[in-house]
């Protein structure tokens, strides 16, 4: 199964919550702010060092996250500016839990994340970053392996590993998504590159 | 002097640099790798404690930012794939210096700073996305008081002014950037939502 018919599935597993969602007349955009506020108390709960419980919220937010977008689609309200509140609101979310690993109790525990922590903040707004300066100036850039959506389940795994089992596994995911990250940047400014060609001007 | 002419007037003021860059062959992809590797010097000053030499770099490594795209439009080398790299370059050498001040002895001896330093990393992150990703659906948007250059002039004399007079500045300077690009990608996202109708689809 290849990365696009996973996230088909996904989404087709989101259709019944849509449904619901689209029948009790709410708007796409309270969806995108309750998944954000859902994901803001993921990252108090990463901040406080309870890993699994913000596993667990953090989860919840995503699926609401995701399920913000199908709704638009379906009320046929997508709209440029939802879309962009929308990916903002993404990127809002993911840096808010490399926020609380960083100035709670995780952090202090285990300093390394000092390094790796904001490496990954960095990184992940950069893969988001790369693709829509890309697209601004008129190349599309969706390659590369940590998207959002791959991003987030080291995040979510890695949180509930480290609560559940052992601590010192969250240096490790967020070391594998600072890696990752940064590795998906660059494979991405390597494909706008050979994707333009000189352009005076543009 | 509105905020265009003041760009301007700095952009003339590199004319010389420019000049001696061009006639000496350099490529506009080295200025941003040397800009960018002069600015990750300044992280580690930064991380070290050293805040005053630290802006001294960092002003050397954002004049060197600033070349680049001029001697690209100099030497009409200018390319959307440069222009991206270029963006990107902007967005890690910015990130760099919160990851010093994050990571180091400055946090170490100024515990706030884990909070506010990632909300600047962060927010300054998301002004730049909020742009780029509104112009990937065809938006055009510069509003906003809080763009590169303003945040760049704060945080050099954020960190030269912690280093030659009082630390407690720093986090000061660090709050004014969070805060300011926090209401600067609001402003935005405010701006998106006002020039955007409903287009369904896009």
């Amino acid at each position: 199964m290849d990365q696009k018919s996973l996230l088909e599935a996904g989404r087709r597993l989101l259709d019944p919550l849509v449904a619901v969602l689209a029948d009790s007349g709410v708007r796409p955009a309270a969806v995108t702010v309750l998944g954000l506020a859902i994901t803001f108390l993921a990252s108090v709960l990463v901040w406080s060092g309870d890993l699994f419980f913000a596993a667990v919220l953090l989860s919840l937010g995503s699926v609401l996250d995701a399920a913000d977008g199908a709704l638009a689609r379906r009320l046929r309200m997508e709209s440029a500016s939802g879309a962009v509140l929308d990916s903002t609101a993404d990127r809002l979310g993911e840096a808010l839990v490399f926020i609380g690993i960083i100035a709670g109790e995780t952090a202090r525990i285990q300093p390394v994340l000092l390094y790796l922590a904001p490496a990954a903040l960095c990184g992940s707004f950069a893969v988001s970053y790369v693709r829509a300066r890309a697209e601004g100036v008129g190349i599309e850039c969706r390659v590369g392996v940590f998207a959002r959506t791959e991003r987030l389940l080291v995040t979510i795994f890695g949180l509930a590993l480290a609560g559940l089992w052992d601590e010192r596994i969250l240096p490790v995911a967020v070391g594998i998504l600072a890696l990752g990250s940064f590795v998906t940047a660059s494979h991405r400014l390597w494909h706008v590159h050979r994707s333009s060609g000189k352009a005076p001007g543009s």
